[in-house]
């Protein structure tokens, strides 16, 4: 099943995604669950949905503002150099556990809504990833029982602000600049995914491929990453683990490649789905601010 | 004024601490606030409980479990080398701006309450510092206009994991282990402070100081934290800013000195308080379970 999560009429809502169709779950199952996070909790997410499967369709994609499936997860642990090519580019050593920084739901972005490049920079760039939604929660959960703690799947765009990103030694600042990750455009349940599980990303930039890779390539597979997490914090339903990108992303290309306002950037999965943000930068997307340019300049701490 | 939160017979509630006595505000301010930090968000925090200043005590401090001052904040930025006798013990370069990384609110712990050392590790460590709690948020805040985004102060005692803390470059697995962090044991509003707002810092461990400072050698000082923090993220009421510990951490002593079941530390801020932590290894400090230890030993994904 596709579960996804929308806006309409100013109303945040979630439902079954069926091609362009979507039924309405918010509404449906009310009395259970207002969010789709909500609905994750109950541990009944497919059984509570599959009476409403065939149902006709309410809305059409087109029709409503899609939302990150998980709006506001409470945990969105990101694994950094988790594909080989990429921990060459970067020039990392290997390490024995993954490495892994958060990011806060104000940094995610829809599909279909736009990546945000900040004033503070010019490098925003693109990293494609494979995101994990929690199911069950736990602590130290096992290995052998981590597929059970998965509610699905789906397509992230780790956008990253570079400069800020390498301002010191931890990632985080250049992680949660508002809206620079994409995040969706569905759950995916993993009863969707071939019996491997495993699927093969594309990243593209306006069309062209830049990052290309197979989830079987990651050196700390799902399994591993729900355990080393869950070993030093409580995992919810909702929470994501973001599952880190492939080699190819734009600061480590030559010449390097940063997004700019008016790019498209994608990325596409294998049975999961089709992530695609337009990139603005920031004066552009917000409303115009009564105050001056002058005193806007002035509010700049770092400028 | 100095504000509390605090749970008495199972219910959760806040309110003004005078020497050891507790006037209740969680009953006084019901139809206001319901906890700390939505008093914060109200923007009248002290206008709103000026008025029960006066009141006679409702509790004793002994009389209820105390709770960190905000339990769970959206927000906990932590700083990472910022004072220089801690960069050097560290061996890092210095840097243009601040290091931040994040903890969760699970790694919290009340004054009173014991700090948990994981089964994962012996290495728990001690790391003193000033904690900010903001009041009114924003994005972008001028360094010129940070103080008027603080509600208040309190001590926290940044509860290191280290061997965790150094898997990686990435410090977070280290730092968000369940209630490995002391915060409290109150909110102190800023007019407490001296003028210069400079306070002296101390850290014990079973009585004995092990690190001493005074918040004018900060490299980056106060302001220059919320106007950094705020350039990257929206800081919202009850956000915690965690300022950074001096040097003398128990990694870096010869021999190294780890806090062990039994030992108790504590964090001394003047004109902040006291906070005081003894620390138990996690066997001793939870419920005992019905599972075996050897089936307990096999939930271990990385013994």
């Amino acid at each position: 099943m596709k579960f996804i999560s929308f806006q309409i009429n100013g109303r945040a809502s979630y439902g079954l995604a069926r091609g362009n169709g979507i039924v309405d779950l918010g509404t449906r199952l009310a009395g259970f669950a207002p969010t789709l996070k909500a609905l994750i909790a109950t541990g009944r997410m497919q059984q509570l949905a599959s009476p409403h499967a065939d149902a006709v369709a309410d809305f059409q994609r087109a029709d409503v503002d899609l939302l990150p499936p998980i709006p506001q997860p409470s945990v969105i642990a990101c694994v950094g150099h988790n594909y080989e090519e990429h921990r060459l580019e970067t020039q990392r050593d290997p390490t024995e556990h993954p490495s892994i920084f958060f990011r806060f739901p104000e940094s995610l972005q829809a599909s279909g809504a736009p990546l945000i490049r900040p004033r503070e920079s010019t490098q925003l760039d693109y990293e494609g990833e494979l995101a994990v939604i929690i199911g069950k929660g736990g602590r130290r959960i096992a290995e052998v029982d981590a597929w059970d703690h998965v509610a699905g799947l789906s397509c992230f765009n780790d956008g990253s602000v570079r400069d800020w990103q390498h301002h010191t030694r931890q990632f985080g600042p250049g992680k949660n600049f508002a809206h620079t990750a994409g995040f969706g455009p569905c759950l995916v349940t993993p009863d969707e995914l071939p019996d491997d599980r495993v699927v093969e990303l594309w990243t593209r930039v306006n069309g062209k491929v830049v990052q290309h890779a197979t989830t079987d390539q990651m050196i700390f597979p799902i399994p591993r990453l729900i355990a080393y997490v869950s070993s030093f914090m409580t995992l919810s339903p909702g929470d994501v683990i973001v599952s880190g990108t492939p080699g190819g992303v734009g600061v480590k290309r030559t010449p390097q490649l940063w997004l700019e306002p008016g790019d498209v950037v994608e990325v596409e999965i294998s049975s999961v789905g089709l992530l695609s943000n337009p990139v603005l930068h920031e004066e552009s997307a917000t409303v115009a601010s009564p105050r001056s340019d002058a005193q806007l300049a002035e509010r700049r701490p770092l400028s």
